[in-house]
C-alpha cells in the first residue's frame, strides 16, 4: 500500500475506533500481550537478524543495546500492557457540563485526537509501547521505526494487528518501513492529526521544520540546579550529584550548576570533590576558577546539552540572576532550586519558564513513571497542549456535545428566551 | 523598535507577567476601561481618519462596518472588560496533586503560555478584546491589526499600555503596524509561543503554512444538519432554517442539509417553502431534484462554505451515509442531527469527528458566549490543545512543581525508597 493510502485507511479506522468500548480495547490489549508471549521465539529470531546486520554495519554499541529485544524486554513490554489494561479509559470522560437553558445541555467530553504518526528510533519496545498507548486512547497509529529494526518491527506490528483483529476496526495500526515514508508522512496533514517523534534533538527539530502537522516533541534538555544562599550545603551536593550523574545520557540530567556567590567558598570545594569522585569533568566561569581548580567554561557551555559526565558551573549574584540565566540559556525542560527559603523557592518556581520546576530535589525526577502518570508518550517542551512528561492524556482532546429539544438561536437573539448558563460540573 | 526587539521585550515581560497577582491585573483592567471611556473623543476622531481613508480607498461596505468604532462599540468593549474583571483568574489553578512519597509532592499548576501573537482583521474592538484577554490570562501579546485601522489601533494600544503601566511589567503589549511585520513575526519562534490569527480561511491557512509556531486557528466552517428518519419534521424545518439563515456570514452557519430517504416526500417540500421564504437558493442532489424543483448540486457544493443564502441538499440512505459524508466533506466544525432516537443521536455524536456535535438544536449555538465561556478567543478546528469555542483556557498551559526535602532518584533506583503515588487531587 502507498503511504497516503495507509494514512487514509488509518483515518477511516480512527473514526470507529473512537467509539470502541473499553471492554473490547482491554480484550485487544490482553490478546496482544498473550500473542507476543506466545510468539517470542519468532520475535527473538527476527531481532537476531536485525542485530547481526547492525553488527555487520558497525552500529555504535549504545544503538545495538537499544536494538536488542530479548526475553527480558519481552516480559517488560507484556507487563506494561497488563498495567495499561488496568488504567482508566481516557475516552468519554465528562470534563464539564453546563445547562445553557431548560432542556439545552452542553457536555465537554474527552475523545481521541484521531491519527497519531509516531516516528521512533531503533528500540522495538517503543513500537509495542506506543501502539498499545494509542489503542487504549482510541487513536489509530502510523508507526515509522528505524530501518535497523526492520525485521523486529515487522513481526511485532504483524502480531499486534493480528491479535487485535477480532476487537478493533481494520487498519488502525499501520507500519511504515522506508526512509522516504517519513518525508511523505510529514505532508499528510489531511489524515494525520499529531506527530510524536522520538530521537535526537536535531531529528525532532527537522520534523518540526518540515511539517504543518502538530508535533508533540521535546527539544534539548539543558537543565539547571541552582544552589541558593539559603541552601543546606550537604543537600545541595547530593542533589547536584544525582541530577548530573544518576544517568547522564538523558534529557533530565543537569548540565549547568548555578551557585550563589555568598556560599561559594563552602560549597564549591565540597561539590567538586563529590563530582570528581563520579568522574565528572567540571568547567567553571571565571569566578568559579578563582575558588576551585577547574577547566574554563565559555558562553558555548551555557547552551550545551552534554549528555555526558561534564558539568558547567556559574556563580550568580542571587536568585534574579539565576532565573535570568535559566530563562535565557535553558531549554524549558527541568530546573531545580536548592534553598531553605520558601519564598525564594516559590519565586523560582513561578518565574522559571520551564515545564518542570523543582524545589529541593533532583532534576532526574522528571519522568512519567516517577510522576505516577503510568506509561509515558514522551517529555514535551511544547508550550501548548501538553507539557513535561506526557501520559495517555497527551493523546486526548475533547468535543462539545449539545443536547437540545429543537432550540434555535433566533429565539435567544430576539429575547424570546434567555440563557441561564448553570454550571453543573 | 525592530519587530524582533519588540518580541524579545514581550518575552521578557511575559516572565514577570506570569506571576502578577490577580488584584493588580484586575486594577489594570479597570484602569484600561476607564481610560478608554475618558478618551473616547480622541478614539472616535482617530477612527474617523481611518474611515475616511477607507471610504476613499473604496473598501467594501461590510469591511467599513467592521472598521467603525463609535460610542456604542466603545461602551461594549468597556462592558466586556468589566465582565472580564469578574471572571476567575485562570493562572495558578492547581489541576492535580500527587504525593510521590513522604515529603515529595507534585503539583500540576495552570500558567500562561507566554507570548501570544495575535493577527486580526480591521475590527478595532478585537484589539481591545484580545489584549485584555491576554492580560487577564497573564500572557504578553504582539498585536498585528489591519492597516485600514492603523490610527484607531495605535491610539487604543497606546491608551491600554499607558493605563496599565502602574500595575504590569513594561512591554507586555506591543503593536505591530506594517504588513512586513506579519512575515517577520512568523519566524520568531524563539519569542512567540502561539499565534492566533483571525480572518479569512485562506489567510489562516497561509499563516499555518508559513510558520513553525503553534497556530490556534479555525479553518472553514462547512457545517451540516442531518435530518434522520425519526426526526420531528416541524423541528427539523425550524432547525434547518435557523442553522442556515439566522446569520449567514459566519462559520457556524449550515451549508449542507442531509436528509434520510424515508422522509423526503414529507420533509423536502416543507423545508423548501420555509427556506425560500428567507430567500435561500437551494441546490439539490439528483434524488432531491426528483422531489422538489431546485438547482443542481455538484461535487463542488459539498466542499463549499457559501457564507451566503445558499444551501445544498443531499439525500442519504441512513445515519451511516450521513456520518460518512460529514467526515469526508465537513470541516470538523459543527454538525447537528435531528432525530427522536436517542441511540442514533449518540452514534452520530460519537462518530462525527467535529469540534461540536449537536442533537436537536441549531448549529448556530457554537459560540463562546452562548456556551457560557465568557469572552472568546476564537473557534478552533485544531485537533490538539483547544477545540471549538475557545475562552481564556485556550491561552493557558500548565507547569509541574515538585516540592521535596532533598530526595535523589538514586535512592529510588536502588530500592532504598519506594514511590507511593498517592493521588491527593
Amino acid at each position: 500500500m502507498e503511504i497516503a493510502q495507509k494514512a487514509e485507511t488509518a483515518k477511516q479506522a480512527s473514526i470507529s475506533l473512537a467509539a470502541v468500548k473499553t471492554e473490547l480495547k482491554n480484550k485487544a490489549l490482553d490478546a496482544i500481550a498473550k500473542a507476543i508471549e506466545k510468539q517470542k521465539e519468532q520475535i527473538i529470531a527476527a531481532n537476531k537478524t536485525d542485530l547481526t546486520a547492525a553488527e555487520k554495519n558497525k552500529l555504535p554499541s549504545p544503538l545495538l543495546k537499544r536494538l536488542k529485544f530479548d526475553e527480558k524486554k519481552i516480559n517488560e513490554v507484556c507487563a506494561a500492557i497488563e498495567s495499561l489494561i488496568k488504567l482508566d479509559d481516557p475516552v468519554g470522560k465528562i470534563l464539564a457540563v453546563t445547562q445553557l437553558d431548560d432542556g439545552l445541555e452542553l457536555f465537554k467530553v474527552s475523545c481521541p485526537i484521531g491519527v497519531i504518526g509516531m516516528i521512533f528510533e531503533s528500540r522495538p519496545d517503543a513500537l509495542v509501547q506506543i501502539s498499545t498507548l494509542c489503542l487504549k486512547s482510541g487513536n489509530a497509529v502510523l508507526l515509522k521505526g528505524g530501518s535497523e529494526a526492520a525485521n523486529t518491527n515487522k513481526i511485532l506490528a504483524g502480531i499486534i494487528e493480528q491479535a487485535a483483529k477480532d476487537y478493533l476496526p481494520d487498519g488502525w495500526i499501520q507500519l511504515l518501513q522506508t526512509r522516504e515514508d517519513v518525508a511523505a508522512m510529514l505532508k499528510l496533514d489531511e489524515y494525520i492529526d499529531l506527530i510524536v517523534p522520538r530521537g535526537s534533538n536535531q531529528f525532532v527539530k527537522f520534523i518540526m521544520d518540515n511539517t504543518n502537522i502538530a508535533v508533540l516533541g521535546h527539544a534539548d534538555g539543558i537543565c539547571h540546579v541552582y544552589v541558593n544562599a539559603d541552601a543546606d550545603i550537604e543537600m545541595a551536593v547530593k542533589i547536584t550529584v544525582d541530577s548530573k550523574c544518576q544517568y547522564v545520557a538523558v534529557c533530565n540530567a543537569a548540565e549547568t550548576l548555578l551557585v550563589d556567590d555568598k556560599i561559594t567558598k563552602e560549597f564549591l570545594p565540597k561539590v567538586k570533590a563529590a563530582l570528581e569522585k563520579q568522574g565528572v569533568e567540571i568547567r567553571g566561569c571565571e569566578k568559579t576558577r578563582k575558588i576551585i581548580d577547574v577547566k574554563e567554561a565559555t558562553e558555548e557551555d551555557w547552551r550545551t546539552e552534554y549528555l555526558d559526565l561534564i558539568l558547567s558551573i556559574k556563580i550568580v549574584s542571587g536568585i534574579d540572576e539565576a532565573i535570568g540565566h535559566i530563562n535565557r540559556y535553558g531549554s524549558k525542560h527541568t530546573d531545580a532550586i536548592v534553598t531553605g527559603d520558601k519564598e525564594k523557592a516559590e519565586k523560582f518556581m513561578d518565574l522559571v519558564d520551564s515545564a518542570c520546576v523543582f524545589w529541593n530535589c533532583s532534576t532526574r525526577f522528571n519522568d512519567g513513571y516517577r510522576f505516577g502518570l503510568g506509561a509515558e508518550v514522551g517529555i514535551s517542551t511544547n508550550k501548548i497542549h501538553a507539557r513535561g512528561p506526557v501520559g495517555l492524556e497527551g493523546l486526548m482532546i475533547y468535543k462539545w456535545k449539545l443536547l437540545g429539544k429543537g432550540q434555535t438561536v433566533e429565539d435567544y437573539s430576539i429575547g424570546k428566551k434567555q440563557f441561564r448558563h448553570r454550571k453543573i460540573k
